[in-house]
């Protein structure tokens, strides 16, 4: 009997700009697109097919090696923001997400993340087998 | 031999208003203030004797139970904020403090937490003698 | 001809619980549960009838005059959380909310705040017809 | 006569790990680096000769196109962080700073941002003589 053969590895996360992410400039203060990037990462991961919470009750946290974001246009108040988190790279070790955010199909900014995986005492450690296999990083 | 006779109860911060804590009103968001009264606590604990860390670390935890904050005048970008914390009550199951904020002597805001004593399994829990002392929860 | 009898006076909003909102006790840090209650407020104002950024672009600025939440149980990463807000009390130069939160139903939280209306130079200004009309503050 | 030959280039701020900070992994979430990078920055403009807040009341906004961090070592509440900030690069159109954060001298994170200048409109402006000396932006 085979496998599945198609895989998730993209996923599209909506959230509505909220007054607190603003700043006095009049738009979404820069720190809080990473936010959106991590609502994003989690759904994802549920739509491979597993909670993250259940990742960290098995022991394997998330760790954010490396973050960044190129900002094309400041996002608003109560706009919408599409958020498209897809899976760039990733073996046993570490994993990298890659981030686009549009507002009505313009893009608002894109992103990156690199994750490596360690164990609760915060050494790396390998990525389990169900998870590997869900995140592609085989 | 004879215990220390006064104690602290209260315990002036500063903190200095940053881009990020405020909205698009221009203005410090009002949630940003509870994180204030945080910075307050912590270093008012630190005043009577203690690192709060240190109590967690002794698996116990001051979990808010209440929060209250009325605004007087909205707190700007680069302003530096005073805030006074003193313990209000406090025995042995609970703990509440009061908070002034001011900018340059003028009050911009008071607050109030109530706290619980919880042990890492979130149940309820009774302060041990040394924090008690230190926080007139005796 | 007569007015519409029915006014939305409530309305229950949901989030999920993001990461960024725990904090190392294993749940929300509790000044983000006045984040929550923004969003259903946001989300309560167009259900009435008009968008917060609208009645900004007025001229007229919703400051929070105060707030306050009492914690009942601590929320979870990932947790969908229900918020139902309330007008409580309104009329030319206030308007008061209620809030309770809860997970699954079972109350997580309940909270407050009251706000008053600035116009742009921060000083107090009675709601104008339209919005008092949709927020019962007549 | 003649200019001050010495220009402030890089400045170290301190800050203190905030509990609000934390995340359920028990050390700082990834996003909030980035706000102690806008605390260096503010405080490096402050030593160069002026206050941001005073740009911005000129109409000139250091918008950030560009922000990126690399995490080596997660923070922890109550650590005392220290954030040099540099100047990198900067004409009249952009400015770039990068970011070393340690804790008790060894390194936590490092960071860099890219800002360029808008006017009020949100549309890409020169910096003004006065902050351009400043900021080595000739």
């Amino acid at each position: 009997m085979q496998r599945a053969l198609l895989k998730v590895t993209t996923h599209t996360s909506r959230v509505t700009v909220r007054y607190a992410e603003t700043d006095q400039m009049g738009v979404v203060y820069h720190a809080n697109y990473l936010v959106w990037m991590e609502v994003a990462r989690t759904e994802l991961c549920k739509a491979t097919g597993f909670a993250y919470s259940e990742m960290e009750a098995d022991g394997v946290l998330l760790a954010v090696s490396e973050a960044g974001c190129r900002y094309l246009r400041g996002a608003r108040y109560g706009e919408d923001i599409d958020i498209t988190a897809t899976i760039a790279d990733s073996n046993r070790r570490f994993i990298e997400f890659h981030y686009t955010m549009t507002c009505e199909g313009k893009k608002v900014a894109t992103g990156r993340t690199r994750h490596i995986f360690l164990n609760k005492e915060f050494r790396p450690t390998r990525l389990p087998d169900r998870y590997a296999e869900l995140l592609s990083a085989e």
